[in-house]
């Protein structure tokens, strides 16, 4: 049996997997990234994670035969090097990962965009098994987004998918990226996180921080969110409810513009909060859609935490045998 | 020769030519949309326009092999009938446009949607010759989109292209189709009217209504929005310029999302106002692209007035050569 490892780099969490021939998960195991030592610090990070990986599975590194990372940014695939990745500390200038990770255990390691190779998972394993057209909207830190035409990544010239960075709100709120309007500026955890501290500054009572703090984090987490919204913490529930309205208007202008048969939204964010979420997000698509009988077809992430690391191990399995 | 009748089935205006075998245009003619008398007035309108071209071009009604009529709103193109064009008066219930032309001259007629047609026709025969994705953003009455993916016309399930019915405010503007926030309901000619006419009735000065009458006309057609620009009518310019801004976000979003090669900007308001237009929309979206190369990308049609009735021209001939 020749096993696969699937890694999502994330801003917060590195979440690995061990996967099988028949693209079964045999293991996982989730570390944190660290937010001080930048490129360094996160790599070997992901070293351990994935040594941790291998020990909970029983298996030695020789029994790996590829490593798949997928990583958020801007990312030179065939290079393998991460060229920016802004809402990962310190990664402001291009890290070579694949020859890194690479070195380290002595096995073909491919890159991927973290939310092309989550969108390929739904497709291949997850909801979206079945259908030619898809496109993926995954909340984290940030807004990703991933297509599939014709059963395929689609990519454009190169760098297409980015429904975070498309305006749904002209003049609107300032984004991350430095634009304005942006989908990533109203649903992204960044965002959220920003416009709470402001509010709580400013005298509005939340327990999102002290919820922080009793979790041990320095950053609002999705489960930070989930239990903050579960105590029904007027600020939270009303910066989730944003965050849903600004993803269930960009969805529904997508399908207004691409005709997709299906929308699967994902990510951290989404993943703990659920089906409140995807109701709150089909109910703001639903007076976009020009097509009224398409709203349910607005789905959730079926392989939720798992969808960034499966489908990594997926498409570096791909690439790294056609070779 | 065989020659192919294009029309181009407009709510101010019915475009029709005469196009040979090697796609090239032998005669022209436009007609006025009839206002009044519903359907029957209109495809009236469409054989007087389809017999003046003929004499024109001194050809007999023998020599035509084919028909293709592009029409606005939403169209069963398989059965050849418009099911609703709201912004023509008097569509709100199914025409069987193809049988009845057909009837009327005894040709196999087929219909196509007009901004589906006209950038099948900037693809092949316009500012789109080799390039493989192209988006259409079409400015007429209302705003009309089409969809060009690896050299075909993207439909989805059947409905995509919509970019006019894509939110860029959310919350915003009411749109004619009962939606908020539309681009149309910032771009299209209808929205521009309508918000002149109530910051003329308000007390605004503006020279818009009399340049109207001037020229016989009941409406703001896309000349009287170009003559007024002309004399620095402050109004008109600034409603424009609104126009051209809403499209310009439009247009970096869908980039951003799809990357395409090129986005194609058309439809009588744009073809008149030319590339002060196009300026202003490239200058709107150039701080919305990801990549901020590809402004240039971002087009004016080079088929202008002649796009929609060619498009339906090279359409029907491709289909109804199938049969």
């Amino acid at each position: 049996m020749s096993l696969r490892v699937g890694v999502d780099l994330g801003a917060t969490k590195i979440q690995t997997l061990l996967v099988a021939d028949d693209d079964s998960i045999v293991a996982r195991k989730r570390g944190t990234t660290p937010v001080t030592g930048g490129p360094s610090a996160v790599l070997a990070a992901v070293k351990e994670t994935i040594e941790h990986l291998l020990v909970r599975a029983d298996q030695p590194a020789s029994a790996v035969a590829t490593i798949g990372i997928g990583a958020p940014g801007q990312i030179d695939v065939a290079a393998g090097i991460v060229l920016q990745a802004v809402n990962v500390a310190g990664w402001d200038q291009p890290v070579p990962v694949s020859e890194i990770v690479g070195d380290m255990f002595g096995v073909p390691v491919a890159l991927a965009n973290d939310v092309q190779a989550s969108i390929v998972a739904e497709h291949r394993l997850g909801v979206g098994r079945g259908r030619a057209n898809l496109l993926g909207i995954f909340c984290g830190t940030g807004v990703g987004g991933g297509l599939i035409l014709n059963n395929d990544l689609w990519l454009g010239t190169g760098a297409a998918g980015e429904i975070g960075h498309t305006v749904i709100v002209q003049d609107g709120h300032r984004c991350g990226c430095g634009r304005n309007g942006c989908l990533e500026a109203y649903a992204g955890r960044g965002a959220l996180e920003q416009a709470a501290r402001q509010q709580h500054q400013a005298g509005r009572p939340t327990m999102l921080f002290e919820l922080m703090e009793q979790q041990g984090r320095s950053r609002l987490t999705s489960r930070v969110w989930l239990d903050a919204c579960l105590q029904r913490d007027e600020l939270a529930l009303e910066l989730i409810a944003q965050a849903a309205r600004a993803v269930g208007t960009a969805a529904g202008s997508a399908t207004n513009l691409l005709d997709v048969d299906c929308v699967v939204i994902g990510g951290g964010l989404a993943t703990r909060l659920g089906d409140r979420f995807l109701n709150d997000v089909r109910a703001a698509a639903q007076p976009v859609l020009l097509r009224s009988d398409v709203a349910s077809q607005i789905v959730l992430s079926e392989l939720g935490d798992d969808c960034g690391a499966l489908g990594a191990a997926l498409v570096a399995g791909d690439r790294l045998s056609q070779r």
